[in-house]
């Protein structure tokens, strides 16, 4: 078999794939456009040099390169004493899995830096026998291991009344899915001899000093909770809970209690400051919602997304990230006009219930102008509705459970901008 | 709702749950100990503190109390140059994800920090219209997100001949599995107009200084190839062949090239030093085989493991691993006595095909000796065999390709160490 040399392959007139359209199948050929590529054609420094022999940090780290790619905080939202937020930089990930380092937090007094070993979890109340668990003691009952996405329930918040923030890591960032494992909240209330007649609620405290306590429906507590340990196969990351926290698969993140430390069964909701007077729904009448927990169907595109840039007339590929907290995202359709017409995505499997779901979709784009929306539809049927829509019955004064249609407009100088349309 | 005092805790002789048995649905009630559990009784630093607001670094690191988990490299392997392994640390991961951070590494001449920018994809051969990609136009084409162990051929290979290395980290530990995104090879193949009538297969290399080239058959590279960028969400790390590597699913990690920078369509294998000389199964007869690229079925208990400790008589979830190249995990079966009974292990979902699949099973440990083992069957109805059975075929000569069932001894003072039965 022959090679093609250097010469040779200039004489031919190899060509950089700079353009793409589409083909017959999927995409066909390229746009040739005959430029020169002299980078391939050179041998690079690190095709000349010996290597370091294996990463010289104990626990590797992203290349050099990647470093702009790190949750930040919103420059649209006041840091309260340690009460913050870090975003997760969703239009730099790919697939449906968040490397641990990128993310989202989102503490109310603080992140803590607990002792595993002298750590303990409660369980108490309506039980027959109230129990003190070490991380030992829960490490070695039987485990699970499952996706799920996490969401505060205030994220997109800011987007209520009108565009506020430029981006979808500040738009959707306070998003992030893992592989959790621990075990199930169910085995701990069996052990304990959970009163199941009475006992209709558990309430859950977190160990930090902000007082987290959340209370959860027994019906969800015997389905798919879990008090989990294990976050993308490695122990919880100290700003997301270590050595413990609540995975309450669909409910809004803040119900996913940190350094959780104790479990009360009970026989009605706690009513605690953070159900009672924070994470409810202000309604257009001035009357609120309580215990709204789940989150609805959502979607986003991700790439391209606010403050990015298309370089490439022609071929791009689109992609997103769609869920839902009542189960498996079934459809996810992308319109390229502001809404006027749909072509259902292309979505990558497994798809997990409660987990987000990675859309992509063919686009060529013309040069011009373009709003790009999705569509999430999940296993209910429920279909995500436009910002129209949800302010119809919402209004503007909440902060919590946005799950409204995101807007990006690409200008024809390819700038791609938040706007709220429909 | 009573909520139970300090006082009262103690006056009840709340238990602390050292001891748990089998009760008559999964776990019943805890052996009660009766004793004293100061840590959830007094306040503890963190509770009473403000705590950091948010991480502290822009990409986080995990606990500093987990520091001790890390890949390692064997101190039962030499290190030739830039040529070096580190091992992932199974004994301490949970799931079935690899955080990138603990990802394996091997490499032929040490790994090189590529700049993306700078990089190039040739594609070549027997193809209509050669072409050269930048990471941009390939980050725009039509991307696919799967989840995909990898494994080094030689992993477990200093067991052969007997016991060599003490731990799971070094017997198993060149294993990982990522959510991998990338451009399927099959859709550059299309863009290029490979010839599928001559050209049966492709050859890939890499872009650092080891001159690493494999072949891949045609029809495996029209089927589930990847050309990836993105690893758990994020980019490729530079010690796993950032900007771009091959991901070839169920196939030896070798063949998952790093650095990639040239694919080439040709009519014949390539018989390249490092499928020719290297990465071939030395058979007892003095011959060898070439091209054994597919990872057999096999699997391996990670928790307890060598080098453990077993601390608590009774109860112990047993955990581990499971895995095949020729597609889905169908059964784990675990014996607890050296291979004379074996009892079905639960599979964690979703089972994937060509990933790691998570199995656990109960365990009431008596307190005496014990041999732990687990054996893996796949979808095809391959049975994983065990090292009595293996050398039988293969022999103690060759380095690569072991996938021989692990025995672990449980020693009466609960110490774990690597044994060979069978």
């Amino acid at each position: 078999m022959k090679k093609i040399g250097r010469r040779e392959w200039m004489q031919k007139g190899v060509t950089s794939a700079l353009g793409l359209s589409l083909g017959s199948t999927t995409l066909a050929k390229a746009d040739i456009t005959g430029q020169g590529e002299p980078e391939i054609l050179q041998k690079q420094a690190w095709q000349t040099q010996l290597g370091k022999p294996v990463a010289t940090f104990g626990y590797g780290q992203p290349a050099v390169q990647e470093a702009n790619l790190q949750r930040r905080e919103s420059p649209g939202l006041t840091r309260v004493s340690a009460a913050s937020v870090a975003f997760t930089p969703l239009q730099g990930l790919f697939g449906t899995i968040t490397p641990n380092g990128l993310h989202f937090e989102r503490h109310h007094q603080g992140w803590v830096d607990v002792d595993p070993q002298k750590h303990r979890l409660m369980l108490n109340g309506l039980v027959k026998t109230p129990q003190i668990f070490s991380m030992s003691d829960l490490m070695r009952l039987p485990s699970v291991s499952r996706t799920h996405f996490i969401e505060c329930g205030a994220n997109t918040g800011l987007e209520w009344g009108n565009v506020a923030v430029p981006t979808v890591q500040y738009t959707h960032g306070m998003l992030s899915c893992c592989e959790y494992t621990g075990v199930l909240l169910s085995t701990l209330l069996d052990i304990c001899g959970a009163d199941l007649k009475k006992g209709r609620y558990v309430l859950a405290e977190g160990g930090d000093g902000s007082g987290m306590t959340r209370t959860i429906e027994m019906a969800r507590a015997l389905d798919d909770v879990i008090v989990a340990w294990g976050m993308n196969g490695e122990m919880l990351r100290p700003e997301n809970g270590y050595p413990l926290r609540l995975v309450v698969p669909g409910v809004q993140g803040v119900s996913w209690v940190k350094w959780l430390r104790r479990l009360e069964v009970g026989d009605m909701p706690w009513a605690s400051k953070d159900e009672a007077v924070h994470y409810i729904d202000l309604m257009p009448d001035g009357l609120h919602r309580q215990y709204t927990s789940i989150q609805e169907c959502k979607s986003v595109i991700t790439t391209p997304s606010g403050g990015q840039r298309l370089v490439h007339k022609g071929f791009n590929n689109v992609s997103g990230l769609a869920w839902s907290g009542r189960g498996k995202i079934k459809r996810v359709d992308v319109s390229f006009d502001g809404g006027n017409y749909w072509k259902t995505a292309r979505l990558e499997t497994p798809i997990l219930s409660k987990s987000l779901t990675r859309f992509n979709i063919d686009w060529v784009w013309d040069g011009g102008s373009a709003i790009l929306q999705s569509r999430a539809i999940d296993e209910t049927g429920y279909v995500q509705p436009n910002i129209r829509e949800l302010r119809a019955i919402r209004g503007t004064r909440s902060i919590y459970h946005n799950n409204a249609i995101q807007s990006w407009q690409v200008d024809p100088d390819g700038e791609v901008s938040n706007v709220q349309v429909g």
